[in-house]
């Protein structure tokens, strides 16, 4: 079965949405700006939320990020979590202040006295903590004997965890991300194998445009394939949407949750007698409002198009340089006029739709494989 | 050991490409432009080629794309792959006419007869033959067995190479090609299993944007860390040079091949106290010419940055508002006003890369984690 079933883990949660167990597997992301305009960054959060974002995290550096972070929590449309480091009184400032979660590093709060009181305080509030650990952030005697690896990240933060176990945390998230997919992919390999607390899946500092967004949907997917993983964040130099957006490209990929239709296109060739990008754009486009979760396909010819698009709900495929088919799971429907396909295609999409919207079903010979997209459709 | 060694295959080779046994993963693209204007072809052909392209393949899909195929080869840059459909005297002409590789569904040319004449004529010619099977071209009898699965591709595959090998057929490479993740890698998992002949990887359809690259790089990467793979190409809805970047991007994400830099940079939060990505925007453009394998980081903050970045031949990170440090192997080397970051990061790629081209070499610690990126650069 790819992926596989995922791997059980315990059930934690942040607010009002579930991590591990049998829940969907969470979409994170965070907020890309100073935390000092507060209203600023609640509109970031609320873009994210509208994406399709459901846990959102603050970085809160210092007091003046606690007020801002107060302010926020009481008007986010997402639980919030709140990334605390090297001070421990703004870690127990955000859990004041509403955050249905913090990320810490156990190893930088300083020392145990702190540490203490971060535990009870997570533990009074009913907040799940997320070990996070990085290369920067490895315990010096594991990385002195491990290197800079894999093992050495899933030790340090096994050690993390069971400080925070022994002083009495009862709900753990861990993330081990490196920047190197092999490194990352090893760590959680050996979290997955050694705890039942839930993971935190991400690629850090996977850097911009196509090498980051190809860095984290190999690592995160690899991960997922294997049955691992119950929350994603992807990490990329790029706007905050962005991260969402690959996100679910990643889930879908792999057919575990869908959000908004899935374009299957052909990437043309010499047999193509029309622009097929530019009709491929057009439609992107226009689907991109839509959340039902269609397939839907743009093909450069009629020959192999509605064969190889077989599952898709409605397809367009051109027929030479002026006609088009229309087609819907794997026969076509009529021939068009080139020009006009992209309305002819939409007005299809629209009538599937109101379709759906009328049973909330999308025919049964697919839930099976598509369940989270059931899933979604239905919330 | 993540990716997992190479799956050993028989060589095959297309003009001086090697494809299979120990060769480096090969990298394919296909011209997007109708084959009716020779000089655009070929100028496709040479930006591809200036990409990283080792193989590119064009549609011959009648009598005069043939012609325009003839006069590309003479002029190509690259070998080609000739891509045929319906018609065997197509198939022959593409040989006769310089093909490299020939791209056929031997179900679709016509019966026995043509068949065979291929055959001997790919002998006579010592060129290899994909067998390219999709959802659109499976053997009947075994879709109504299997449905629209891996196993009936992989079986569909199977039953091609076997009436070539019949022929008399000795390089053969083969794809199955879906546009959904889990059903290529199950097909592609059972041909790495049924088969000796080198596999060209793939997912078809892919579709433009995020999705399309996400799906590829689930795809192709996933089965690349199980050391399956031997060739890859990257369908998407987008202009062919992007397809070259993605393809590098995954070998890239794997630390199987590189070709030029990998910026490592952070995604930026609320403790980032400059405009982080506009600056990794330029740092990006500014390497983008640069072939040599350094690791280039940038990271928001000080505190985690040289740690995190460890692997990094040289980075800067911010300090402040208005201060930088310059960074190389995780080590602070000196502050600098931030205003002049990528100056003085490019400066210090510039003394690196007039370093690493006096010895050729990039540091015996990393050439075991990096061979291809090693080899990419003694080229």
């Amino acid at each position: 079965m790819i992926p596989v079933p995922r791997k059980p883990t315990r059930l934690v949660s942040a607010g009002r949405v579930p991590i591990g167990g049998a829940s969907p597997i969470a979409v994170q992301s965070m907020v890309k700006l100073p935390m000092t305009d507060a209203r600023a960054v609640l509109a970031q959060i609320e873009e994210l939320a509208q994406q399709g974002c459901e846990l959102c995290r603050l970085a809160v550096p210092d007091h003046a990020a606690l007020e801002v972070f107060g302010w926020v929590a009481k008007r986010s449309p997402l639980p919030l979590v709140a990334d605390v480091h090297f001070d421990y009184r703004l870690a127990l400032g955000a859990l004041r202040a509403g955050a249905a979660k913090l990320r810490v590093n156990p190893g930088n709060l300083g020392g145990d006295g702190p540490l203490r009181e971060v535990a009870r305080a997570v533990a009074t509030e009913g907040v799940p903590i997320r070990v996070g650990v990085n290369m920067g952030s490895l315990e010096p005697d594991i990385a002195a004997v491990y290197g800079y690896s894999g093992e050495a990240m899933a030790l340090s933060a096994m050690r993390q965890v069971e400080r925070l176990e022994e002083l009495g945390v009862d709900a753990i998230v861990i993330s081990a991300k490196a920047h190197g997919v092999p490194v990352t992919v090893d760590a959680y390999r050996r979290l997955a194998r050694s705890t039942p607390w839930p993971l935190h899946l991400g690629v850090t500092e996977a850097g911009p445009g196509t090498p980051g967004l190809v860095k984290s949907a190999v690592g995160i997917g690899l991960l997922l394939a294997e049955g691992i993983g119950d929350t994603i964040r992807v990490s990329l130099s790029a706007p905050a949407r962005t991260e969402v957006e690959a996100a679910y490209a990643i889930l879908a990929s792999l057919e575990l949750r869908r959000r908004g239709p899935e374009l299957v296109s052909c990437p043309t060739c010499g047999r193509c007698q029309f622009d097929l990008l530019s009709l491929v754009g057009e439609v992107e486009q226009r689907l991109s409002s839509i959340r039902e979760p269609l397939v839907v396909a743009v093909m450069g010819c009629a020959v192999n198009g509605p064969g190889e698009a077989r599952r898709a709900d409605v397809g367009i495929a051109g027929a030479g340089p002026d006609r088009a088919v229309l087609f819907a799971q794997g026969k076509v429907v009529r021939s068009i006029p080139a020009a006009a396909a992209a309305d002819e295609l939409m007005a299809e999409v629209a009538r599937i739709r109101a379709g759906l919207s009328g049973t909330g079903d999308c025919g049964p010979e697919r839930d099976d494989e598509r369940p989270e997209g059931h899933h979604e459709q239905q919330q």
